[in-house]
């Protein structure tokens, strides 16, 4: 399995982009960053990563402005906001070459589906990323929880291929695990997306903590999670009611975390209302799916993030 | 019916008071107005309104800062914001002898209770005040839409008095009807108020032109309205659901409407969240009336409105 992905991309080299690329390009992996703002600063001085434990820098990076400069790779890894799904084509064709595999490290529903309409269905592999991860400056982040990333091939089981991309980031020092089921994946991690990314814009610009302090409020966390796990089980992902109380135990101790989602909306940054909020609803809605907390977020959401 | 209120004090000197207060006393009713922060120029200027279609002002007004230098009257017009309710016992008390009535002109559920609760249930009648006007300066008031003014006995239907009071508005220029079921005026009220008033704070501080621009929130809007509508319908306040498409249709040439809790959000005064969402939606879960939307925008409110 060796040089199964001789050549990586990571398309996006925000947060996500730079921990995931950096971690793979310093346990030895060709990884080239297609790199926007930060390209001088990236190629003068690299990349440095914060760990909770560690910290390193890489001195030297591959990183490029164009698609066209990095050329034809064996894996592409897509750390995009989603909301920038619309130049795809653009920024992914001109690294594809005709078994270049794609994996989107994106929230939300709808990017598996447009990368596979684009691109072709079998290329496609999804990861969620539990893991609390910021931008400090250009060039530099600080992972406060590395926590883990669940990888799915799209619409199929686990492959060879798969576990190669799982090796890829086990070596690399990213915990990861391999699951049967993305489409099921992507919706346990918005049971807790839709509800505390939501809230705490729409709730006024609050974290966490706050939320949970607001006996309304974690109500209200806890009915929204409810509706997504009913939606979930309609479209056939089962998903159990006691995950509700876990993901709620596990948010408690975070203390006042900002949602990723908070954070794009306090920054004026584009907000992934259709990808968290919009297409699940509509996915909800069209099972027949009882989603009226869901509708209501959805609604102000898109109200307030029109800029 | 001419002298069974000779004595009329108005407590609670906002907009809705100073309109209500000064149309009466033009009219040649002695009315006496408690005043707090704008006494000293009430006294020295009186009021001034303005209607749509005449301007007038009264310039001998009768204003005092406290209860007592008012004296027991016949009737006590009560249009204090509800988040005053917990000074009824100071501000009324020294108002009441043994045959005051009370009439509250104040939103939402709960003010009726209270003032039966402390001073007598047989004293207590409601007005719901369609109208919008505002106060634009000390002892000035703007009457944007005159409106009506809707009047019911607490529990009990018409009645003498209630046709007195009536009486004295209609004369004094204010169109008026008296209903036989206060609850059920107050219900009908709120299938306005808990969406637009709600909506407009939530959604991010929009009029209501802007909430019916939006589809999304069009919808909330509708779907919230049915919710109050089933609740009433199972408190016993039969309200017939093309309500919602009349009060649509109503409110869409208001133009870049205010609701009064936005103003009262905007400029940083409490907002009347229990009376025109709490206790509604304690009343509707009591009875089992199915209101996520209205848990949610309670929720919300109670949140945003934390200072």
């Amino acid at each position: 399995m060796e040089n199964v992905f001789a050549k990586i991309a990571v398309v996006g080299s925000g947060a996500l982009g730079c921990y995931y690329g950096a971690m793979l390009a310093r346990s030895g992996v060709a990884v080239t960053f297609l790199v926007r703002s930060d390209l001088a600063v990236v190629r003068e001085r690299g990349l440095r990563v914060k760990l909770p434990t560690e910290e390193f820098a890489l001195r030297e990076v591959r990183a490029q402005a164009t698609p066209e400069e990095i050329g034809p790779c064996d894996l592409v890894i897509v750390a995009l906001k989603t909301t920038a799904n619309g130049d795809f084509r653009t920024l992914i064709a001109p690294l594809l070459h005709e078994r270049t595999a794609i994996l989107t490290l994106q929230n939300g529903l709808g990017s598996d589906e447009e990368l596979a309409r684009l691109f072709g269905a079998e290329r496609v592999m999804g990861g969620l990323c539990f893991i609390c991860v910021n931008r400090t400056a250009p060039g530099e982040v600080l992972c406060i929880e590395p926590g883990s990333l669940s990888l799915g091939e799209f619409g199929r089981p686990v492959s060879e291929r798969l576990r190669a991309v799982g090796e890829l980031f086990t070596r690399s020092g990213v915990r990861c695990q391999l699951g049967d089921d993305l489409a099921w994946l992507r919706w346990k991690k918005l049971v807790w997306n839709v509800p505390f990314n939501g809230l705490s814009i729409v709730a006024g610009g609050i974290t966490t903590d706050v939320i949970l302090a607001d006996a309304a409020l974690e109500a209200e966390v806890r009915a929204l999670m409810a509706e997504v796990i009913g939606a979930a089980g309609k479209l056939g992902y089962a998903i159990p009611m006691n995950v509700i109380d876990q993901q709620i135990a596990h948010t408690r101790p975070m203390g006042p975390y900002k949602p990723s989602s908070l954070i794009d909306y306090l920054a004026g940054r584009a907000v992934e209302v259709e990808e968290i909020w919009g297409e699940p609803l509509r996915r909800a809605q069209a099972v027949g799916a009882q989603v009226p907390r869901m509708a209501m977020l959805y609604a102000l959401l898109g109200r307030l993030t029109k800029r």
